[in-house]
């Protein structure tokens, strides 16, 4: 298959490399000449300048910034008049609507929006990677016209690089992604600026609650800004109701300085704090079946090269498969301490097999 | 050291095993002669009963849910008149308060507040362990009239349950844990409440971020409607910050509705994004240093008992501290992709030793 990828990003360039890696004819172009330069020589593809002027592409992918995928997509979708066109952008709506607003100039039968739930925190043809996609929820949303062939087309590609292909529509793919990933990096953000003006000697306390509440705070501002406007209008009604929470929090709290244990007061942080345990429970687990309840065994972890690989192969040759890692240090402390969930019917074997290998099972 | 222990829940058991490996003579109390049972049965230390009527205790652990340990902390100094009395409750300045109101009846020369930073999100004797405070901090918080022998006894218990002793007043304590704990609990919370009404097909596509921002989410309402109303005053500025910024971000993202890209609600959204960026930086890494910046590695697991102890015996031959590990499966991947942190001079190194033993690398 011949493809010309529009974006010599991270993204761009990543599926460059898996798509070069399953035999494709890759060419890519980039606004930036050193960017293309540099995803070429990394091997995720050839110029676009070198296509020979008598063959067109079978697919285009649009993987350019978010701003300007729309405008850039229209285009291909004309230049290439038989090719299939995909985008790439993390926001599907607005997309959709811009080239269904165009039909007149845009043929929808050939286009394709897809969403790979995949990147890292850097950005750029430098972090490209083959095989970034290996076991991500690819989201497929095609248009109201969109061809089977061009729906199989992506699907199989998805497939292809290693990703797992969702089919759903862009406002059913839009609110999910408020929910999940663009509520979760506001709340992320909002908690880690409070950081700001906290005293260092607090911050030395500092447990594994914060630092997992806060990692994703280390993002992008100008991709952000531009995924969280774009999907304003189905982001609003979450950031409204914490904001009506956060309204009640206050009341609350204003009661508790006054008052000791006022009734309503507590019944309302109860009540948010049950809430929340109720919603966390509904997270899928892994291999996507429902939230399940692993057992969990926490060992004391020496700070020393090979000892958590002497804990895992411990834990291997009890033929147990360990389901989750989580390691801890607290500030000052030459330890960890490794949180390892396993089957719950499997803990007690490895609790066992852990204690006659002289680890210190710290809790079960 | 004749120790007794008011409160035979997690942390009172937990103490109790710790210090009777020390080699404490430890005596519990508790309201229900249940837990009692349970956690003498567990090892925990004998009922308080036993304690010979000539006998004194030379330490008194207030151990007690918060709303009771002012009070119990109260009693037992007035009951044992040479005995030093510790509570270990997670907010301090209310019970400080309280004792020091009380100035003529207690005799806070002999009274120290402590706040060891562990636990679980499962509470009760059943899962006590005097393993639980290993490499944890350990607040302790004397009062203006506690005597130098006093703090060095609490110190040194810390020392000898494997915690690490950090001394610090009320104010600055409570201040800290709002910021550190409180908040970080409410925000997850919150956050995760706003799952309660999303499909099972959205949450299908959840990722390592919703469920690093969501894990402490998980927990008890009942201890945490406590805590947030004790430490009200330290908490309501943050919330307040945080409410106040909802309410500019629901501004700009009004204006994200109306208009593509507004120069002023793009600038407000990407500022947020940009100070929760500056916040995360500023928690120190682990062993009480700055934040570092450690390479990540991303390896690919095939999900089969053992593969994971294979990767870490690989790294660990390569003569490579692992600090960090954060293992991630996509919903219905039958695979999972693990994270590693190691010093950035030792990644190179890293990644030729993975691929020499046929790892794929993901990314790095």
């Amino acid at each position: 298959m011949i493809v010309v990828i529009i974006g010599a990003g991270l993204l761009g360039a990543s599926l460059g490399l898996a798509l070069g890696e399953r035999g494709d004819e890759v060419y890519l172009a980039d606004t930036s000449p050193l960017s293309l330069s540099l995803a070429c020589g990394l091997g995720a593809g050839r110029a676009v300048s070198e296509l020979d002027e008598h063959t067109a592409p079978d697919l285009v992918i649009v993987a350019t910034p978010p701003d300007v995928t729309a405008s850039v997509a229209a285009r291909q979708l004309q230049r290439w008049p038989e090719a299939i066109v995909m985008d790439v952008a993390s926001v599907k709506g607005p997309i959709m609507r811009t080239l269904a607003s165009n039909v007149g100039a845009c043929d929808l039968t050939r286009f394709v929006g897809a969403h790979p739930m995949a990147g890292k925190e850097k950005s750029g043809a430098p972090n490209a990677d083959g095989e970034l996609f290996l076991g991500r929820p690819f989201v497929v949303v095609p248009t109201e016209s969109t061809t089977k062939l061009a729906i199989d087309t992506v699907n199989q590609l998805a497939i292809d690089i290693g990703a797992m292909p969702v089919q759903m529509d862009a406002a059913l793919h839009d609110d999910a992604v408020a929910a999940i990933s663009h509520l979760p990096q506001l709340m992320s953000s909002l908690l880690a600026s409070q950081l700001l003006d906290v005293p260092e000697a607090a911050l030395t306390l500092a447990g594994q609650g914060l630092r997992d509440t806060t990692r994703i705070a280390a993002s992008d501002p100008l991709l952000w800004a531009a995924i969280l406007s774009s999907n304003a209008a189905p982001l609003r009604p979450h950031v409204a109701r914490i904001r009506e929470a956060l309204t009640e929090v206050l009341s609350a709290l204003d009661a508790c300085e006054d008052d000791t244990y006022p009734p309503a007061a507590i019944a309302k942080l109860a009540r948010t704090i049950e809430y929340g345990a109720a919603g966390v429970a509904k997270i899928p687990g892994k291999h996507g079946g429902k939230a399940r309840t692993y057992a969990t065994i926490v060992v004391y972890v020496p700070d020393r090269p090979g000892q958590l690989a002497r804990l895992f192969v411990d834990i291997g040759e009890a033929g147990v498969n360990i389901e989750d890692v989580r390691l801890e240090h607290a500030a000052g402390a030459k330890m960890g301490l490794a949180t390892i969930s396993v089957n719950p019917n499997q803990r007690d074997l490895v609790v066992e097999y852990l204690s006659e290998r002289n680890w210190s099972v710290v809790a079960s």
